[in-house]
């Protein structure tokens, strides 16, 4: 009940040396792998709003175990009323926390003009969900190189992510995470914003050996619920988490995005945990804890027990 | 139960002129009113792929009756081994088939660096589906200044498909025709490819003073359902119809593009004909058939009644 | 793009005399032809509250035009705290209204143990959405032998109607209608309660030669769309029309069951308006308007066009 | 973003002795606790087929550490060809299992006038997911007083699903188990079933005091997605799983029903060491594990760490 589709760039076919179920192809960005033995929790503000915001939420991801930072410039937003982004002045911010708490960066880029302006301040270069079939965009940032995280569109089908991944992957950048953040369903808006599709992740996992990560923080819409999605992720053995933080105290309302979704540090670093324990478990009782960020993987191309015993 | 918003420049109560409900703030696009009394058929080849098919299938909408061509040459497909248009070639093809016929052209822009190169054949430029969100390309195309066709996100609300023509009405331009083109429900792909939202239609038309169009060919995904979609929609007094056409007797599985949706000239005429039916009925036994395209559309600025008695 | 399925007792293949596409195979019910060249309104309140509201209003749609009488007695409420219905009290109103205005019953029925109650009232026997998989109900239903309105769940597959009304079937009942009323969207909710899927009713039409009928008051929600979605049905060439009523003046927050969603009887006489203008459209104009109920729908064996030219 | 719903004899505001959150009232069911600190893996087969194959299955869930033995008798089968279940006879087979393996029987009920024959078998009466609206039905299982274990429709709200249990709370009878299955969404047919909806499941332990479980299976569809997707919900602290089970070896394609998405006995294991191990992470590393079903649950009495540190 896989679907089948011919055989693409981005599927494991094409990738003979991963073609271990689940065995995933680690793409490295600023000194991180992702799709290692380890989950990389990637955090920060929804939006970059200011020098001292942005350092602030980002010194505490660091503490908090994350390992890059999240944080927009250019920001996808309904209304063109809705604050739309620091921009280039963001992007320096984010530099400059990089650069103080050594987390490389993922940020969004909306048009196809910016891509080399984004992309010269990024380590991974974030494709939106609302962008997933902005083929423009998707030809360059395949054209770019730098590692592209390619969030699902709420409204898209497995099939037209894998595309979507196609048309970086033509481009020549097979540097890809897939990034699922929930999709529109006739429950949404009673408790949440989006319903979470764990079975596109384990049928990704398996379609492709690129990395897939989970957004908690966009399927939840609240904090309250971030916790307990980011666990069922982990659960699947994920690659890593994309999630929004608020500072400690931070008026809600007063975030100028997507205020109600963000957690607080404390609440990261129990996922944090979660996932350190998470990939214990799958690595088994006598397999060291990575202490660092070199391994590549490959270690993985086995199928992991969900338990070992 | 229509949506509460924040008053709009999209929205009717900007626009005291068209303060009574369902009234038409017409758009004039190459010398044919899109919002008049008359609805407007917009017909013609799901994509340009050459010369002798674009002009044939051209020549046949003008017989049927459709008032203005569609085409395709900067296509937004689902996978990169798609054929995806002709580009510029095929925008003078659709120019010189505007030159024999007289119907203005419809055609889609993908990219919002090609906004001015598609923007100088066009007659109404399109904003796709895939793009409904693409910020930069709708403020690309509200700085532009020509009439646009704003299509439904195929996973978007209500609100979202306003706030998207927000976009383009800051930028200046109030030329916006919406058209709606069918919504992703768990029904899909079994006996249709999207969901028609008759519903929207009616709460657009009632939240907005712009033309609405209903594209059923997209919605239908097989040329069997289209006359039904359409007639369903034209019962809704919208102010036109999107429609894609292909050659009689061709061999659909050769078209490049969609090619079980579009209908055969003859069923365009059977529609063409029901969108006069439907204007006649809505005009009343005694309002004289518009011959020509001069109507402003005020006119109908009144509630017409379902069936006059 | 129509579903392949194996041939039931309710598919076209199995009823060699409706072979022709679109012909049905009429239901007879209380004198009234469903499925003959005229699209029956049925229409009545949502729910028996006092006979005084049911006799009124049933007077009130006999005089509209209306050629059958719905209205609850057993009511499937979502809470155990609304109203339930008045049963068998509620049932001695509906045939006291019958006999007074002549307009047959169409009741609903939820409990396998009260079909016999029900059908001994009933004229049709309405089993409703939520009720659409109640096995045991439809096997009651199929054996008692009345004529059955089958509403579609709002979350079930063309396919699992199709089985729903096999099992009606299969007890030796044919005298199946089929009624749509929206399925659940993400849409929903901003502006409709379910959005009505005429592409089923499309597929349905070609599958079965059993008549089709459109509930729009529940898949509108509000009355103010109701008129709208009845004539998109309506250009389908449905065979009728499930609509609720409320008195002109009703306090709409005291109806005890969606008083928001039933018109007033103006709009119901303009609704039958429009069902008669578009049945004499289909018949062609040479047809004579059938003054009766004598028509037995086989004159329908034929494709009818959109519109005669 | 929790849903405000009145105060119902189901919520949690109506249990003060359950008022932290995610405290639980546990349900007692043939000696095992529902709610306790152990989630409780609920096996068996989909349906009973046969003698041997049930206490050939009962026999293996049993050894693999299932708590509880599920088997329906009475199906919900789309089609009326397709096996409808053994009935009486069936439950015959469940009691034998029950004798042999000392497993409290889960089974399912359909017809409320077979309420009181599943009842005198069964120790949790099942009402599925087609008949949560099923009025009767809930009524007659909140009048008979066994523990019922109620499933989500998977077209239905949060809200309903509270509703229609309230409809069994009213009846006087609390024992109540809620069971997320899936909902249906557009993505589902490529590679599940339904969309498991975790975010409704952490809305729900908020709401109610009662235990909710999962049923990863029919969400599934295959075997092969279910270990990931018990392992998402036992990361939320669900109460217990409903899982589907197969003979090592049997032939997919002869079971009478879903053999698709039965697991073997040896993935069952693995799921019932996910359980222990998420339970006892819970608990925190100074806990012991329980030993027996005597835990009342009392002790989760407090929001549980995501992670003990």
């Amino acid at each position: 009940m896989i679907p089948a589709l011919p055989p693409l760039r981005v599927t494991r076919s094409s990738h003979p040396e991963y073609a271990a179920p689940f065995s995933t192809r680690p793409v490295m960005a600023g000194g991180v792998t992702v799709g290692g033995e380890r989950p990389v929790v990637i955090a920060g503000p929804c939006t970059v709003e200011s020098r001292e915001q942005t350092l602030s939420i980002a010194r505490a991801c660091k503490k908090a175990g994350a390992r890059m930072l999240r944080g927009g410039t250019f920001k996808p937003r309904t209304s063109p009323y809705s604050f739309q982004g620091m921009g280039k002045e963001g992007l320096e911010i984010l530099a400059e926390a990089r650069a103080e708490t050594g987390l490389p960066i993922v940020t969004e880029v909306l048009d196809p003009r910016l891509v080399e302006l984004v992309g010269s301040y990024a380590d991974v270069i974030q494709v939106g969900s609302r962008s997933m079939q902005n083929f423009p965009l998707l030809t360059e940032v395949g054209r770019y190189g730098k590692p592209v995280l390619l969030k699902r569109g709420f409204g898209a089908t497995l099939e037209e992510w894998l595309y979507a991944a196609e048309y970086v992957a033509l481009g020549g950048n097979m540097e890809i995470i897939f990034c699922e953040r929930g999709i529109r369903t006739f429950a949404n808006g009673a408790y949440d914003r989006a319903t979470l599709d764990l079975a596109a992740v384990h049928a990704l996992r398996r379609l492709t050996p690129f990395p897939v990560i989970v957004d908690p923080s966009h399927a939840a819409g609240h904090a309250d619920l971030v916790p307990d999605l980011a666990a069922a992720a982990l659960s699947l053995g994920v690659d890593g988490l994309l999630i929004e933080v608020v500072q400690p105290g931070a008026d809600r309302t007063k975030v100028k995005c997507d205020g109600e979704q963000g957690i607080v540090p404390d609440e990261l670093a129990s996922i944090v945990a979660r996932a350190e324990s998470e990939a214990a478990l799958r690595r088994g009782p006598l397999a060291p804890v990575a202490s660092n960020d070199s391994d590549d993987g490959r270690a993985k191309n086995r199928r992991v027990e969900l338990v070992k015993q």
